[in-house]
């Protein structure tokens, strides 16, 4: 167990704050409920953000940037909207400070009161609505496809590192359509993205479903998102995706002239996903010995540390790993030498164990002589002797491997933790002792969702698009149901 | 020139709106002050994000994230900070909004006011050396390099898009060091990598000098800026890098042991561009026919346009085309296929070179017959014929060429358009009647400066860094100066 960070299995929330916290990569600010994001875990954003947007471009999206502020009255011109949608929210009312008469501080210039306050966005469906009334007239400028990478702020009561802040980072599509079944592809294409970049970059395994009506966003027609199941047993919600009707494009008055000449209301979705992502990669892999990182998002993928006891030494290390590097590099291999003479070796190799980085090479004297490395891999923490002879393609060989152990891990994690249950005693059972995901057959009303909610603290996750139809009846009421859906207690 | 942008000649100001407008860069959102930046102008400001985040992170930078609001309170804490920062600064005052009585509206909830209020970052010194407290305690510790990509808000009262916005977006270096040279030498080399880039990817000629007193950033010792002029012959600062002393670190009790032993106070720099970037841009190459776009920093370098009359025809300049396509992206070349069959050739023509794209490339079945390809370049307006054989070296070479073009052509006006000046008469005659960059001996106090800045409305741009030593006397009033500093009005 590394310093200072607490066994999953005594104290799971304690570890996943130890672990973002000393793994540097992020820590609470003087502000309440924000967070700073650190250089390395800001880097691992990076990472997601860059592998996201060329998904998003190579499925003929562009970047755009909308207002941080909102009118205040644009939030009532949606009704769904504004009755489901949190009203915490920061509301600037204000737009100057002044010296306070003793000269030594600041205060609000009462004098400098907004006539209409301005909400901070917690999304921005109406501000952008309000902009596409005037860019769409006909079926030619239709789809319109955009997306926002920004801020937002929602004002949580309870906040934890990445999973849940008041202000975080995100992406946020919004897309125009002249049909309803376009706007419907748009929205299972996009969790579709984001489904494939869960599992092949993130190597989290993800379950795709539509959620019930109670949990839908506010607005949406049918939302869809992903569900990962997180090694305490409970779920996480990684992105969703939504199909918005025309619900935004009435509220704010957004009609075309189809091909026919034929007024109508223009078909919309939005999608999203958050620096939650950050708090789903660090609960899916990373152990007692601090943070995993799968190959594909580690800022560095590799590092070596030198072993050596005079300065003469150190040179010739450096020396080999300056060789190594570019051999590595050549090869699109991101690495890191820490040449630092202030630590020793062993105090490196627990930072980076700490850090997640995929592979840590060490080379020393004999090894110089020897021809050989000793590489240590993050996933396994095993070690082995290679040769230095085609670093490049053992280096790139096991990172895969790693990549593919990690889904591969968590795939089995979710396997042996997700349930079939056809009563609602065992169902208890599960979601008190077990946790995990439950599959189960629910009557489709919100009564009974709500009740189970009540009684167990699990929610429905999902619906999940590839449910096999079959015959069943609902564990709390015993009314027919043609398929099972996915419970959960959710982060 | 273009349907609906007025001459330069004749409303320079009108001139620039409608370029931002028309060519679909951005537009006046329904948040007085706030604009929406659209794709074509957010496609431009990710190319400028990309080659400046390189250059930070080629000079050893790392990005990081800070919270969007400030507590009230950090602002007092710099003394020079609160008393010269402008105080037009969004103010959060509550954190929750309710339903009306009436059920129809909402409203800020009076009992949700915040104990202290938060502002909007107008930038983040206050918060980042806030937190820098807790990263440093020993010179092992230092230098600490961070960026960050923001959206910052100043409550201007007078906007014009992209040149002064309330909300507008940036990036801000904030970086603590060990000693005052180490700080002073990354201020310069921040200023460095601005004009670097401004010259280099925006074919901007720029002139890198130190702010008079009374033009430093609140806080800062030195303040370095660069300088560019624009075609009505006003200056525009195009960035700014700070020498901030141990101002804020002496403001937050930022403290480092020296290798010594010795307890001092960390020594801090602070350097931003902005999209104000984008006017620059605009301004300083674009024409009455529109925008002007130099290579480098163009969303497509090339756009393709098929000429033909019957479906037939359009199918081979199609096949055409994307052979075209293939080869030039091959080389790195981004382009554009405009296949449209719901436009004419003479209005894309029109659309492509409103929008700046640097060559444009027409093909018609004549064409295809001889295996030429028509390239017209936007910066000359010339169209000549050339063989597609070779197209790829060709089109790369002109890009090269209207890169170079558009510099020496910025650097040939900024020539015309500087005055040495040794009389006052002379200096408000050039101010008044002529425009541009006016280089003209000063006596080094403020009382000077400002009576200039009253009469002509010409402010000092900056103290150059290569300023040769001349004796010479102030042209205000006749006492010693050792070097002529930089006089224009100014954006």
């Amino acid at each position: 167990m590394a310093k200072g960070i607490a066994k999953r299995s005594e104290n799971y929330s304690q570890w996943y704050n130890d672990i973002v916290v000393k793994a540097d990569l992020a820590e609470n600010s003087a502000v309440r409920g924000s967070m700073v994001i650190k250089p390395y875990g800001y880097a691992i954003w990076e990472k997601i953000q860059a592998a996201l947007d060329k998904m998003f471009k190579d499925t003929g999206h562009e970047n755009a940037y909308f207002p941080l502020f909102i009118p205040k009255s644009f939030f009532s011109k949606e009704a769904a909207h504004v009755e489901g949608f949190a009203k915490e929210c920061a509301v600037v009312t204000h737009y100057r400070l002044r010296n306070t008469e003793d000269g030594k501080g600041i205060e609000v210039d009462p004098n400098a009161k907004l006539e209409e306050e301005l909400i901070v966005r917690p999304t921005s469906e109406t501000i952008i609505w309000n902009s596409y009334k005037n860019w769409i007239q006909s079926y030619r400028d239709l789809p319109i496809l955009i997306n926002q990478w920004a801020n937002v702020v929602r004002w949580e009561m309870r906040t934890r590192l990445f999973l849940r802040t008041a202000e975080f980072l995100w992406q946020e599509g919004h897309t125009a359509h002249a049909t309803k079944a376009e706007a419907i592809a748009e929205t299972k294409q996009m969790v579709g993205v984001y489904a494939d970049f869960a599992e092949n970059f993130m190597a989290v395994p993800v379950i795709k479903g539509t959620k019930s009506e109670s949990e839908r966003f506010a607005g949406a027609l049918e939302t869809y998102a992903i569900e990962a199941l997180m090694q305490d047993g409970k779920a996480l919600q990684a992105g969703t995706s939504h199909f918005l009707g025309q619900n935004f494009a009435k509220a704010f008055d957004v009609k075309f002239t189809d091909k026919n000449s034929k007024l109508d209301y223009v078909w919309a979705t939005s999608w999203g996903v958050s620096t939650r992502l950050m708090g789903a990669l660090i609960m899916a892999h990373s152990d007692d010995h601090g943070l995993v990182l799968p190959p594909k998002l580690a800022p560095y993928q590799v590092v070596i540390v030198p072993i050596y006891k005079s300065a003469e030494q150190l040179d010739q290390m450096t020396e080999k790993a300056n060789e190594l590097m570019a051999l590595l590099r050549a090869k699109g291999i991101s690495v890191k030498y820490d040449g630092r003479d202030t630590r020793r070796p062993g105090h490196k190799f627990a930072e980076y164990e700490l850090k997640g980085v995929p592979i840590r090479i060490a080379i020393g004297p004999r090894d110089l002589e020897q021809g050989n490395v000793e590489i240590a891999r993050r996933d396994t923490l095993e070690k082995k002797i290679y040769q230095q002879e085609g670093i490049a393609e053992t280096i790139s060989g096991l990172l895969d491997e790693i990549q593919d152990n990690l889904f591969n891990k968590a795939v089995k994690f979710r396997e042996e933790n997700t349930f079939k249950v056809d009563s609602y005693e065992e169902f208890k059972d599960i979601i008190k002792n077990k946790g995990g995901f439950v599959l189960a057959h629910w009557d489709g009303t919100a009564e009974t969702e709500e009740k189970i909610k009540t009684e167990t603290k699990a929610t429905i996750r999902c619906i999940p698009v590839d449910a096999t139809e079959e015959e069943g009846k609902c564990i709390l009421t015993g009314k027919p149901s043609t398929k099972r859906v996915l419970f959960a207690k959710a982060y």
